[in-house]
């Protein structure tokens, strides 16, 4: 799908660099071992209510780094956050004005970055374990979901819960969960088993993010809290200015895995 | 000491009266199996630093809750954090100017109060397996000392971390290792077992919070991030108001110490 040879094999420095260089691609599956993150930058005004946000609806939004107002570089990222992303959102007063592979145009000194925990963290920890993941299977970007559920609201910040979803065989959903449930860092266990109408999602095949995939006979879909959840609370709260990566088009951090699995 | 006869019998309701009313003490042992919480209000132009420390140092801040500027309640405490304490510290530039059992007559309408778990939610489990602790045994407060080790800073706050001492014996050292690890929101595992000297603690026997206690033969020293470390950057980084906790004289909250703990 991307041209890429042996996208698990990349260094997460590589991979930044070719998505750097314009390769636009969903980052599932890419440099297996290491971190991806969400991405949101928002004026410092707004910084406080993003943190207190993410403090308070820590499923979703699990930080993990907020970078000073102006840095691009970080702990866990020896890059450019304006560049390194495959594709990024631009959200002018809540509106998504521009998808583009390049945030340079956009960026002011006055952006707060935060790096949000992502579930394709776990993802090479179900693989292993022998849990199918549909979406890395057929190649595409894994659904994702706006649901009926309100996060806890934070000053100007308020919005949905959004969730991805994966399909998981009913004789690995146990397994599916014990073994997300080791990274709370990155969304941790399940938010919910089974009937998507409890979440107020009409249609599986419709998701509001990324792509749809094939949900076999047998199989239950699973839905973890995404890392997007923050991008629905801007487009609901309408900030002057967010930058955003674009849903499943993630920060390939220099962090490892298994730093954000519990011992 | 304290002239209650079943301190860890109370609900946290009838603590929280207790100090209302005037009682001054330490905490520890108090209303067991609930959450007790370290307290930091400080005006609303200092949140976002306060907010970024912790998430910063997540080990000796684990946020619990952050109440809106001007509440006094908040879902982990029908209550008010103004009264509900036994004992708390008003610090003006730095300088702690006052300890006091009512911080009424400091509060401010853009108070923004942090409530960060404590390690006496995770003392219950230690004696539960026989785990002996100290403070509790001998009836005093937990000894704290400031060490050498920085915290990650953050915007205006910067200082040294704090740790909380419990002398635990050698046999028992890894069940309590293993005990307080599956309680990261309360300091989870210890940061040190063993020497003082390696986090520049000279003496033991003079905390800088709190009282000594007694490290008897066989027994080693294990060191757990404290709450009181944003009292420490506070007096170093001299914001113009904060209102803490007296150390040890903690909020005792409506939330059960198992919430906190991992699955």
């Amino acid at each position: 799908m991307t041209g890429v040879k042996d996208p698990a094999g990349l260094s997460p420095a590589a991979a930044r660099q070719l998505f750097r260089e314009g390769l636009v691609t969903p980052t599932a599956g890419f440099a297996s071992g290491y971190a991806q993150a969400n991405l949101v930058a928002v004026p410092r005004e707004l910084a406080y209510d993003l943190l207190l946000f993410a403090q308070r609806n820590p499923k979703p939004c699990p930080v993990l780094d907020v970078l000073d107002a102006g840095e691009v570089s970080g702990p866990i990222l020896d890059g450019d956050v304006r560049t390194d992303l495959p594709a990024y959102r631009v959200f002018v007063d809540g509106e998504l004005v521009e998808e583009t592979p390049d945030a340079r145009s956009w960026w002011r000194p006055d952006l707060v970055t935060f790096l949000i925990g992502c579930s394709f963290t776990f993802e090479t920890a179900l693989v292993l374990d022998g849990v199918p993941v549909r979406h890395l299977e057929q190649g595409v970007n894994v659904p994702m979901y706006r649901t009926s559920r309100r996060c806890r609201s934070a000053g100007a910040l308020a919005g949905p819960l959004v969730v991805s979803m994966r399909p998981v065989p009913a004789d690995r959903v146990a397994d599916a969960v014990r073994i997300t449930a080791r990274y709370p860092a990155v969304h941790g266990a399940p938010v919910h088993v089974g009937d998507p109408g409890a979440l107020g999602i009409a249609d599986l095949g419709r998701p509001d993010y990324g792509d749809p995939v094939e949900v076999r006979p047998g199989e239950v879909p699973v839905f973890w809290a995404c890392g997007v959840t923050p991008q629905a609370a801007i487009a609901e709260s309408r900030p002057a200015l967010a930058i955003t990566h674009a849903p499943g088009h993630m920060l390939v951090t220099d962090a490892r895995d298994a730093a954000y699995q519990q011992p």
